[in-house]
């Protein structure tokens, strides 16, 4: 796998949707990248944090923002293994993301494609989206394909 | 303005529509309402604390889960004097938020009747809403009608 490919930064989201596996967490993980590296890595914490907000990508939007000071994220990419729901979705158009590129499919809160596709919608910022990448490896849980 | 009612509410989320303007913070306030007692307020921060998601509906939100120790808020009211954005209309929907009660409208961001109607859509929860509840306060800002 080429170093900073698409395909390797979904890599880096798949181990951390491995953490998630290992602490009984619906197994999720995301990076945020920025010029080419990633500043950002997180995987979903839901129940242990008991906090609505606690998904993959959206504590990765957080990290990031941390990490450049600044809420305002206009180049940077988001790549999480599952289809984001409407918060995160929603959160990546109030962080100004610039890119989404996601694994898996999710029939039941997928908020791109699946119940809703949120981002085709005139809101105030335009989010590019793919779906798909590594969606086997990433609709393939546990991971002992990693 | 009967102590308890729907008015009574959004009157209180008026009040925290306030701190933000105070602070030089978009004037958005929010209450959740659990067995008819506010258990939570907060106003939005989102320059203040440089995070995308500080805004008044969502924070408040956070701060009930943190009350009755789970991200389940499922007989809980929220009550927001502006429209909700898709990501906290989305926050909703994970929150398991019963009813959702706002004033006024955002035609650039709002999710629930605005831009797009999220919460009409096959999601994995149902959320009562009913937008313009003391509409011409919330939309008459800065609060000299307070």
């Amino acid at each position: 796998m080429i170093k900073n490919s698409r395909e390797y930064f979904m890599n880096e989201a798949l181990k951390e949707a491995k953490k998630a596996n290992d602490k009984d967490e619906v197994p999720v993980g995301a990076v945020v990248v920025l010029d080419g590296k990633i500043i950002a890595r997180a995987h979903n914490l839901r129940e242990s944090r008991q906090s609505i907000h606690a998904h993959a990508e959206f504590l990765a939007i957080e990290k990031a923002a941390k990490k450049i000071g600044s809420w305002r994220l206009e180049n940077a990419d988001v790549y999480v293994t599952l289809e984001p729901c409407p918060m995160c979705a929603g959160a990546m158009i109030q962080a100004r993301i610039k890119n989404l590129y996601y694994g898996a499919k999710d029939p039941k809160t997928g908020a791109v494609e699946s119940v809703i596709k949120l981002l085709d919608n005139p809101f105030n910022h335009k989010i590019y989206y793919e779906g798909g990448l590594l969606m086997d490896k990433c609709s393939n849980i546990p991971f002992d394909i990693l």
